[in-house]
């Protein structure tokens, strides 16, 4: 077996697989507090860009950025029920609002300082934001209200992993008001849509759009959506969520508004979010066994070069010809944008640093020395494929590097799309449903008919399966819930999941 | 006395004023939590530019982005014996991690899920970016690390005034590790120079680089630099700090590295930050008593359309025409970016919708109706000035629009550059400074000879004066400090402050 930069492989331990590449791609790391990891710069670049293209997909459907504040006082979250359930639990409690010495050479909290109120550390703003809210809605002209945060939450988790289960992580979340059920209903829906497209256009992440059952709800909402994709090890990823929440908040929260024959009525509202959680999935979706995969359009690099050299002369060559390179392929647009290069003359071990780069996951390797210089070309490294590439001119790379990014970008998708084709089946019998998802088995995606429901979720919860979604897209059809044998007029998604 | 769109106006009531220019903005409000502050999306949308300006110099000298945890555990702020007597004061103290029901309705912090350590949230993360950096320091040749954070802290504020001073606040804190005290304090003198470039060249806020003097340091700093502005009511503002911390945190944080040498030597570390806080001082420089008033770079709308009509078909007729000036607008560049322009059509009265947008601070208003389209021209606004402009065609507006941006930036600066040297003083004598600052008089900024120390800081005080900073570019000069009359070579700044 060939040795892989990764180690253990995929095969051999794919949870301890996932926190090596985390490593190897230098991404993130465990802090100093309990359940909080640290961004690091490479990691937090693909956050960056993330950002910046929902970012832009959010205004262009007509949202605007706001800031609320990071505590949420506790009386607060008392006041929806099933809210409260769902957020209080787990979560950072300010008490005090001073330190002081302890008389024993330490810090203490002062007990002359006690809040009379505690503060909640924001788990989710639904409360803190609609409060807000209710004094900006008075008429019907004052609606709709788009709003989205960029944001840290902190939830206390117990067991955690990096990108996919911290106790803090960043995130946005979007808040909206309405007038009318319909447009609510239509906001949550064009938002999951909007995050489809993300999903799929720039992470190279092919998901299923589709409406959570009740038991997976949003604690709060009247509908909660999702796009949920299959990571590698055929488990689901519940990659980004869009609630309806009806009047429920509005309610709560004391968000009306006078109509236009002059009545009071009380509002209609949405929340949806994706977090740092998706870096975990482009992780799981895409990585190998050599490490992180990046699709291009996330990429913060999109081409590395090494130049390589043994003397001072050489270097001064090697190095005014790479700098050339660079600002050729940097007048090249690759989706709207310049191509971004980084040249790494770093005093390392060319082996060293070409593997230090195939864990990073750069779309494009070149390793450019005096033979090459000679040649008049270099040999090209995708990363999607072991296979080393065809010697090119720099005249010849520059030109065609924006259509390389663009068949990476595609061949990610297609393979992740593949692999989840491969594991996606349609079972009729509970028998079959237990064969596919049993102790060994591979597992995967399985669309069946059901009934929402304790029965269900009963049996579903022995498998550690549950119901991702029932599906948008999917068409009615006829058959009976494999759990109870009561008629159904359409499948719901089941998987292990994150 | 003409009405004006801000009561009171900034002579009638400085502060009062200043809080009604951020209502009439539409800023920002206070939010449910003391001291906490809601950052609309006017706001906001400020911020996001600062941000992206500010971001772009960053990366420019060199700096990634990162991201730390929001808590530090307390024993962290007991390690640096200044810092922890300058931040473990007032803070946020999360105690608990849960709550549970309290037996009589309401919620709790529940006493079986006491921490162990308490939680302080990050009133700034010299501390736990210091103890990861221990972590990512090894050899000379991990050297430097320069690293940015974008972020929220919470200072425990007991007066709190919007943008000027909040308990929670967003900021960036750089923090950057050396092998060499040089090589620290070039990166201390560097990023002061870029606050001073963002301040004079994107806010048209001329500012002053200075060192603190001991008693105005950064808590464990060896050296404080700042950037300090002038507001209109002659009251200075410090806006940016850059502190060369020595190897002060490197010892409490156990910042080690192995020279070319071989040998293990304590590396030199430095930070840096801005904050929310810069928003405060754009309005307090250039906002008057009709409103916020915006430097053209920073503006999230350069120019305003408000269409005029009676009519359906005039409706039709007058959005066709500035629907293609806005086109052609923005295919116009101001400052490297397309030219930004908002149609306002709301069903509002005309003068109500005028005066909303001269709070807001947009530097270009046209007014366009039925009888400007038979013109072929419309009035062009300038709201850095309170004559009604000249009639241009869309033609002309198209083609002058970056320069009249260009203009009105530059204009705020001399404005308020003018503004400052007409407030600004050199005082000789003690007798002069008391006079200077005196109850009713106007007071500014006084240069005066100086030695820094209690008898000093004693009589500034009195007159709730605070020496602001030893400017970098002032010539040396032999004097006598005019508080004790030992001989001096430089001059301080003199000035009460926000």
């Amino acid at each position: 077996m060939a040795k892989t930069a990764i180690s253990p492989t995929r095969a051999e331990n794919y949870p301890e697989w996932y926190q090596q590449v985390i490593k190897g791609a230098d991404l993130a790391e465990n802090s100093d507090v309990r359940g909080c990891m640290v961004i690091k710069p490479w990691g937090y670049a693909i956050w960056e860009n993330i950002q910046r293209r929902l970012d832009t997909m959010f205004k262009a459907t007509g949202h605007e950025n706001a800031y609320f504040p990071l505590f949420i006082p506790m009386s607060f979250l008392e006041k929806e029920a099933e809210h409260v359930e769902g957020f209080a639990k787990e979560c950072a409690v300010v008490t005090h609002h001073r330190l002081e010495p302890d008389g024993k050479g330490g810090l203490q909290p002062a007990p002359s300082a006690k809040l009379d109120e505690p503060l909640i550390v924001r788990p989710t703003s639904e409360t803190i934001i609609g409060a807000t809210f209710a004094r900006w809605v008075q008429s019907y002209r004052d609606l709709p209200i788009l709003i989205n945060q960029w944001a840290n939450v902190v939830r206390w988790e117990l067991r955690t992993r990096m990108f996919l289960r911290t106790t803090e992580f960043l995130w946005q979340e979007g808040h909206t008001v309405h007038a009318t059920e319909e447009e609510a209903r239509a906001e949550t829906r064009q938002m999951l849509d909007v995050y489809a497209q993300f999903a799929e256009q720039h992470m190279a992440m092919p998901v299923i759009k589709g409406e959570k059952t009740a038991g997976e709800r949003f604690p709060g909402a009247v509908a909660t959506y999702s796009i949920e994709a299959m990571m590698q090890d055929r488990k689901a990823l519940q990659a980004g969520t869009s609630h309806f929440l009806g009047q429920n908040f509005a309610k709560a929260q004391d968000i009306k508004f006078q109509n236009q024959a002059g009545e009071v009525q009380l509002a209609w509202t949405t929340s949806w979010g994706v977090s740092t959680r998706l870096v975990g999935g482009l992780i799981m979706t895409h990585a190998d066994d050599d490490g992180l995969v990046l699709p291009p359009k996330l990429a913060p690099a999109h081409v590395v070069v090494l130049p390589m050299y043994k003397s001072d002369e050489e270097r001064a060559e090697v190095l005014k010809y790479v700098g050339e390179l660079k600002s050729g392929l940097e007048a090249q647009q690759y989706d709207g944008e310049p191509v971004r290069v980084r040249i790494d003359d770093r005093d390392l071990r060319g082996g060293d640093k070409k593997w230090q780069w195939v864990r990073r996951g750069v779309p494009l390797r070149v390793e450019i020395g005096p033979r090459d210089l000679a040649d008049g070309a270099f040999p090209v490294s995708r990363r999607d494929s072991s296979e080393r590439g065809p010697k090119m001119s720099a005249a010849q790379f520059i030109e065609a590097a924006p259509g390389l990014l663009a068949e990476i970008q595609q061949s990610l998708f297609d393979r992740a799309n593949a692999e989840r084709q491969a594991a996606t089946q349609t079972i009729d019998s509970l028998k079959d449903f237990d064969a596919f998802f049993a102790e060994g088995a591979p597992g995967g995606l399985a669309y069946c008919h059901f009934t929402d429901g304790p029965e269900m979720e009963a049996h579903c919860k022995a498998l550690k399966v549950t119901p991702r979604c029932v599906p948008i897209d999917g068409e009615a059809e006829a058959g009976k819930c494999i759990f109870s044998g009561a008629p159904s007029e359409k499948r719901a998604l089941f998987a292990r999941a994150y």
